[in-house]
């Protein structure tokens, strides 16, 4: 009976985090289309629904509380539940960076781009899909869905170096573009730590799955090349 | 009994934030040390130290885990451990932004700076006595004191504001400048987002004291002025 109240607990924690996360991905779509659109009305709607993402962790994070205190969880459901503590946190910084991209579409309101917006749009697809799949990883305990999230990172990394070197050419080379450009990186930045953050969702996953976060696993490794052979 | 062991467990909790608090605000000093003199050495060290502050975060993340198993705490106690979870979150953070001011100076070694630094390390001190007053009013659940924390987020705002048009306008004027410029800016942002973790930190701890978050409260009482007179 505990067992099944437990479980119907964690299903309810999965339906919130579903939400939070998808939440979190349409404010990442919408302000790049408040973006490429120059929609002020878009960008103030993304900024607006931040609050609700924020007392959409706030009431997890309760949740979360909740079931370690009813029914003392064990292995891998104290683990779903400790997973989900750190998920919500950085679901929550993604959703601020689509507010960040928000702030900076309605200072950019009514002037002309400089340039065509193009890894922009891509970086932001990534990072949604990026999102989209470390949740469900999550839902569905896929370890290979999460490592496959982790391997996409590069691809970001990738992504905002070609927009850094871009863009500083352009600087360089047209000093009036300076103050968009400026905007423009750190739009880049922000999407390329949703990157980030949807990589730590995976790593949370990993450790859900496998008990061992990854990066447990690096430091372990690590330490284990820097003993002497013998005491291997 | 129980009570006492509570006690004595909260007690090495809170041994341990302390201990990683020292350490994100020692990275944030020597990240910009390292800046100021090129010191390649210093800045592989506040790199390196990133993977304590992370093993850090993990134990004290599986100390809380083990309080709300073993005591199921109430109330401000309850809170403290909450408060924890997401104290670590943000302290880590920090460190890693500490780190990725790291690797610009490394990028940087050997090349003469564009301009003197000054706002930099004076955002850099602010960031630490952000942490360092935060984690205390955290320790002795000191509102007051995570108040005047909040305040001070401003003036790091207002630094940033600074230094962004210095080197919008630097990079205008000086098309040779840009790359460094940028890599200044950067720095510039991951210390502004110092102070939002610092900032995070002390509404936590308002949270602790009071029971209510600032933004929840925020939130009420905007929701407040949306009802009707009559309703109110």
């Amino acid at each position: 009976m505990v067992r099944l109240t437990l479980t119907h607990d964690l299903d309810q924690l999965h339906q919130d985090l579903v939400e939070m996360a998808t939440r979190a991905e349409t404010a990442i779509e919408e302000s790049i289309q408040a973006l490429n659109r120059q929609d002020a009305a878009l960008a103030r709607s993304v900024i607006a629904g931040d609050d609700v993402v924020d007392e959409l962790e706030r009431a997890i994070e309760h949740r979360c509380l909740n079931i370690l205190a009813r029914h003392q969880p064990l292995a891998r459901d104290l683990r779903a539940v400790s997973a989900a503590l750190k998920v919500i946190t950085d679901l929550e910084r993604i959703s601020d960076g689509a507010t960040d991209i928000g702030e900076i579409v309605l200072r950019l309101a009514g002037q002309a781009y400089i340039k065509p917006l193009v890894d922009i749009p891509r970086m932001a697809e990534l990072a949604t899909s990026m999102v989209r799949d470390s949740i469900s990883a999550y839902i569905q305990k896929d370890q290979h869905l999460a490592m496959a999230v982790t391997l996409r990172d590069d691809e970001m990394d990738a992504a905002f170096e070609r927009i850094l070197m871009e863009l500083t050419h352009m600087m360089r080379e047209h000093p009036e573009s300076v103050a968009q450009a400026v905007d423009f990186l750190f739009i880049a930045k922000y999407l390329e730590r949703m990157g980030d953050h949807a990589t730590n969702i995976a790593e949370w996953v990993i450790y859900l799955v496998t008990g061992v976060h990854p990066q447990d696993k690096e430091l372990h490794e690590a330490a284990q090349q820097e003993l002497p052979t013998g005491e291997q």
